[in-house]
């Protein structure tokens, strides 16, 4: 039986094409809207309906911002010639919750990825070349997933940035830090013999 | 680091309010939607903004419904004087796709639970009452979850509906088809002894 209710029915497609969010969660979450204030549910819709109108791309790193710069590309404090590269916001909110990281981002808004059809031309990638080519840059820190996608893109990058005089590293691999040895998957374990390093007293956590 | 942008904030606070969704989901769900076309974005933000207004409560059993009457009331083939008592809609649509009821439903719109606040009088029950008063109905069938919320709710209808000329029952509970005795809770196996009932060889599953 379907809903009965084409609004209801039609609110419920809508959510169900959210990512993870199947038709009983979406059912869930438009029974829960319907028990608020019109005033609260106008709100949602406006910000909602103007999200695309509103927030646009910094125009240096691709970041999501509400101005023509983000608020990381903006700021005089930070090191612009060191480039970070990754996929999207949610990675620039985690490097910077870590506090570790004083340069600034390059978002490519994705990861090469035949299966979804997403090659190099819908990534934001000519632009970083652009940041490269005019001499912003001094190094350039691939942070993307190490995921089969991830790594495609990392080796398509590097070749791309290859030929000009830029450092090019990439995130160290290894245990993480409080996990087991014995509970380590070989690949990490093994990376993480290959990429020892030396030892560090300012490291120890205390 | 907080959201650079305030529109996408303001979004991703929205859809935290949902329940089951946290802020890092919200923001899966908003970058989603930022890779949409305008007019997707539009529609759902109206069909938003209109939920409100557009659905309606069925008048005779408080369903949602876009008119007057809900789709099942307004049935002629369904018995009408066979009421069964849900909290949601998600119960009748479980219901129905039994397709083993052709009776007509009531919805309560909740449960009653003092740590939420709720009272009987925040419950479509008086509606439920006036229903029985005037004779529309000869058996009720109490069809709310079995917790401690819901095992309220039926104690407090079952003392209002006593001392009506009405047939009350409840769905019956006991070891799940399919599940093995020994897997099955010491309650819902007690129950099912207690209330063992004849062999019946239609119910015997081919």
């Amino acid at each position: 039986m379907s809903i009965p209710s084409k609004h209801v029915e039609d609110l419920v497609e809508h959510f169900a094409s959210l990512p993870g969010i199947g038709r009983k969660t979406a059912l869930r979450l438009v029974l829960n809207l319907l028990k608020r204030d019109e005033d609260e549910l106008k709100a949602f819709a406006d910000t909602l309906g103007l999200i695309k109108e509103k927030v646009t791309s910094c125009k240096v790193c691709g970041n999501i911002s509400d101005a023509d710069m983000c608020s990381i590309c903006s700021q005089n404090s930070r090191k612009h010639e060191i480039i970070c590269v990754v996929e999207d916001i949610r990675d620039i909110l985690a490097i910077e919750s870590t506090q570790q990281y004083f340069g600034v981002y390059h978002v490519l808004g994705g990861v090469i990825s035949p299966m979804e059809g997403v090659g190099p031309n819908d990534l934001n990638i000519d632009p970083l070349i652009d940041r490269v080519t005019e001499g912003q840059a001094s190094e350039i820190i691939l942070a993307l997933n190490s995921s089969m996608e991830g790594d495609t893109t990392n080796f398509f990058l590097f070749r791309k940035l290859a030929d000009f005089d830029v450092k090019i590293t990439t995130l160290s691999r290894g245990v993480a830090v409080g996990t087991e040895l014995q509970y380590t998957d070989e690949l990490t374990l093994g990376r993480s013999i290959i990429n020892r390093m030396p030892f560090d007293m300012n490291l120890v956590r205390k």
